[in-house]
């Protein structure tokens, strides 16, 4: 998607082969600021600290962890190493478990001296497959928005609520939750995305926002508890999120305050769909409410917010009294029975064990085996 | 309640006789700082700025607001520009047209050189009334912290939800959601309060968290996305919370984001009350959400946010890019339906026509006249 009017992607190969450049998304909206991965640790510290966010990104700058760990030593152990420091970064996403194990398999089988150049041909093929599955995850929601845009008349805007970033800075490139919206754009639909701030690290002001705008895509930032009272007053014809984990019956596991806009949905008959990849989807599991682990991250995410001050620094400013402590789950599940469809790459289907069979046959011989 | 160890209230009659003292809230929890209101502009400008806030506050603040005026000019035509000018702070508040029609019903009758003293009497009157009832709101609304703590088996501690400052600051003493917590304090049964940050304007984590601390209650400060994912997890016995404004049929309007948190409620089975002196109700109308005006507040409240630099001065930074529009709805409707039920000076009663006229019988002769 477009930065300065340049197309880009949320990670690429530097031209020294093997480097990688990502965008250090910490430092968004206020600067654009581009960093380079040279070893592993530098990789699962970009993963930790947030620079890279998002399910799929987090997957793909996994992949190319391992890749750079390869390329500096390519024995088992290395492998082993690389693959237990990268797994243990953020222990909610899936994708990120998911491009490890990947890694891991394709890699192990080798010899040690092929590691490092088919660790990086399968790191760039993940971002490819990814470009590929979130630009199919377009044009098989976008749909909903054309239908959505045909019920008001074509009348006004397509009015979109989403929460935090699932746009094209949490993936490689088009986002999950954006796709269909950046599909709609192309096709001349009128857009108005409503964009949860989406405290505590607050990725919908500073990320969605930006990308939004740096698109020309219209938007209006509102405050977290903004969203119920515009459903109240039809002011959202349509909720799309991405999500971090959705269970093999549907439930999904997102930003925290997800699940209060899907009951804000529910009660008012507005369509709340989930984009996702497939690899998000975790087979194993059947009760996200029960069996999906939250991360709880550091309490000052909460009790300190950075901004950019007047004279055009960045800084932290604390919000709460000293001695306030505070509590920063940073995920929340949504019950299936509250999500009208999930979007992938194959195509929309009901938030249940039987929906997601339809489109992916292959895990009812899984599960049957 | 108190600050640093001493029993205060928010509002107070200066040594002088006629200026008016309050706590200067905007600059909550990292100073405590008090100010003096000496004239009809400084009164009407301390509503506007918020800089007390709180639908029972306002109506004291405004009270007194009259009597300053009336201090100053005591005609006719100064008590039509005092009660005018006050009206127009903030549309939302039913509390303030409330106070502003009493003290102009009591006022008006008098010749003008009675007014002054008479004004003074009667805000000091409205002052205590409203200390009066909070402390009722206390004692009805401790039976529901009493009946949680034996249902856990009087083991942990009550965990009590609450969304934005309903507290003594709200209030001209003992604050309304949080009376009932007050007393239960008072009464030794042990309490966790889940505190809501309440974005844009904080005031959970700023207002009801320093109340909190200085009263010495446990407490944790939650983003306003947090609580449906306690709820979830059986981390919240009850939910208490204020109103701006209660229809006749048991609808409110509270700070934005309440509905969320009483669909929350209403999700998981998690009691959801409503603490209210009763001149909150607004007999003339029936349906909240088409009703109720919501006030819409400047966007920079949503785009910027206030906070202490590691210096120790406060500093408002930006969270969004420059370029990304805001809105900034302040308050949102709760359905009766979701409602388990309003306490009230005068006892706890269903969210509806019929509960609330059961505690006030009056108003049905008013309604049959």
């Amino acid at each position: 998607m477009r930065v300065q009017g340049h197309d880009t992607r949320a990670i690429w190969l530097e031209p020294d082969g093997k480097s990688i450049g990502i965008i250090d998304q910490t430092k968004l909206p206020h600067e654009f600021a581009t960093r380079r991965l040279t070893n592993l640790a530098e990789a699962a510290q970009a993963i930790q600290s947030m620079q890279v966010r998002g399910a799929p990104l987090i997957g793909a700058t996994a992949a190319y962890g391992v890749a750079i760990a390869m390329k500096h030593d390519a024995s088992d152990q290395s492998l082993d190493q690389a693959c237990k420091t990268l797994m243990a970064t953020r222990p909610t996403a899936v994708n990120l478990r998911w491009a490890v194990e990947e890694m891991r398999r394709y890699l192990s089988g080798l010899p040690p001296s092929a590691r490092a150049a088919k660790a990086y041909e399968r790191a760039a093929a993940i971002c490819d497959e990814d470009v590929e599955i979130n630009r199919a995850i377009g044009d098989n929601g976008v749909v909903l928005i054309e239908a959505a845009w045909r019920k008001k008349g074509e009348r006004g805007a397509v009015e979109i609520l989403t929460h935090c970033n699932a746009g094209w800075l949490a993936t490689v490139d088009w986002g999950t939750a954006t796709a269909p919206i950046y599909r709609a754009q192309e096709l001349g639909i009128p857009l108005h995305i409503w964009v949860d701030e989406t405290r505590p690290r607050n990725q919908g002001a500073s990320l969605t926002a930006w990308e939004l705008r740096e698109q020309g895509i219209a938007h209006t930032v509102i405050a977290d508890n903004a969203g119920g009272h515009l459903m109240q007053h039809g002011r959202v014809d349509l909720c799309l999120v991405g999500t971090d984990r959705v269970t093999a019956t549907g439930d999904v596991a997102n930003k925290i305050g997800t699940y209060l806009k899907a009951l804000a949905a529910r009660d008012n008959n507005v369509p709340f769909y989930v984009a996702l990849p497939s690899p998000t989807v975790d087979w194993t599991i059947a009760d996200g409410v029960r069996e999906i682990p939250i991360e709880e991250r550091d309490a000052r995410e909460v009790t300190e917010i950075a901004g950019r001050l007047p004279d055009g620094t960045v800084a932290r400013v604390q919000l709460t009294p000293d001695g306030s402590p505070a509590a920063n789950p940073a995920f929340d599940v949504t019950p299936a029975r509250l999500v009208t469809g999930l979007i992938t790459e194959r195509g929309i289907c009901p938030a249940s064990r039987d929906g997601l069979l339809s489109l992916f046959p292959e895990r009812r011989l899984a599960a049957n085996a």
